[in-house]
């Protein structure tokens, strides 16, 4: 694969992914895309920045898509207008495989226009950090969406972009390992939903990623241990 | 069905769907989505605008995309920094199937979005006014596309959305005359893909406008046959 683009928020799993794509697969032409669409931890734009610069990609582009957090209303507590964002343990059981942190059809809208871009570019592959959650997950982080959304691109009549989820079936611990292998600075990653100066400790977010770290007995640089 | 989303670009088709959901289908309420993608022939959204008006939607949504011509470069005709539109004479055969009149991912982005509006307001369906043609078309409005995006989108895991094109299989001329039916000022409508003050009758947009009237025997209003 001579060229790709990489869909990148700047978080663990993202920031992980572009290096991956960069450095494992060797890839040498990296288009990273991130979006603004009114996510209330609209800084991690800047660990994206920083992690695009330190992958040395070809092209990073930022998309502000100013509309979105009025199309969607109050539809997520991840973005402008939305509800609060709930400690994970204030998330109800039965509602985990969609929670409200969830973004209406927010994947395959980024999605998508990642492929425009890259069929534009006559780029064919488009990666994503996407990765199947058992109890606090999203539908379109999943293979059959995966599957369903490919067989939908392949109906191109051209050549058809396909989209590239390697991390799906990994826990949030495993990518933490590869990225740790290939030397990825995740003090410029951002997680909390939050988006506070610190990270808050208690959202979903928050949680998935200490649980990572505790799980290969790391500290995470993003915290200042002595200071928090 | 008591809500429903139309997307409405303001041609000939999404005008007489939006008539048809609101008046044959009686959907209560209506609410109708235009946007506006750098197409050189934004004037359509004019169109679209009176159209919603004349249709009583519950609310009309115009949606800035401002990103767009830049997201795709020069990939489309139809946009900004894209080549000439050309006449329809001047498109090779071979072209027809995919011609250099398509925006890449264009109909899986709006849908996407118009998707996301959707659930944010527990609207289940969603109508466009896709119709396939035999000799100039695109992938994305043909019946394997409608049933492979509503397969991915069933994944959702509440209640999911789903995508109408019930125009599907008409001809233009078929269309029309369900327009012309339905009361349908159709000039208030635009089509020409080249966006001038007056149609320029020669893009493939103008050429199967004229093509449905002439199968009616019907003047088009849009044209002054007196002065041009």
């Amino acid at each position: 694969m001579e060229r790709a683009v990489v869909l990148l928020s700047g978080g663990m799993d993202s920031s992980t992914l572009l290096h991956h794509v960069a450095r494992r697969l060797r890839v040498p032409e990296v288009h990273a895309l991130s979006f603004v669409y009114g996510q209330k931890h609209a800084r991690e734009i800047e660990a994206a920045r920083w992690q695009a610069r330190a992958a040395g990609v070809t092209a990073h582009r930022v998309v502000e898509l100013d509309f979105f957090a009025g199309l969607i209303g109050g539809g997520s507590a991840l973005t402008a207008h939305g509800p609060d964002v709930p400690d994970l343990g204030a998330v109800p059981e039965a509602e985990r495989d969609q929670p409200v942190t969830y973004v209406p059809h927010r994947n395959l809208i980024l999605l998508a226009l990642a492929a425009a871009y890259a069929e534009a570019r006559q780029i064919a592959d488009v990666f994503y950090g996407a990765q199947t959650q058992d109890r606090y997950g999203y539908w379109d982080c999943t293979r059959d969406f995966l599957e369903r959304l490919n067989a939908t691109l392949a109906l191109n009549r051209r050549r058809a972009v396909t989209v590239h989820a390697p991390f799906l079936t990994l826990r949030k611990g495993e990518t933490l390992a590869l990225g740790l292998e290939l030397g990825v600075d995740f003090s410029h990653t951002w997680s909390c939903y939050r988006g506070g100066p610190v990270p808050c400790r208690a959202c979903p977010a928050c949680v998935e990623r200490a649980a990572a770290f505790a799980a290969l007995r790391q500290a995470d640089p993003l915290l200042d241990t002595k200071g928090q």
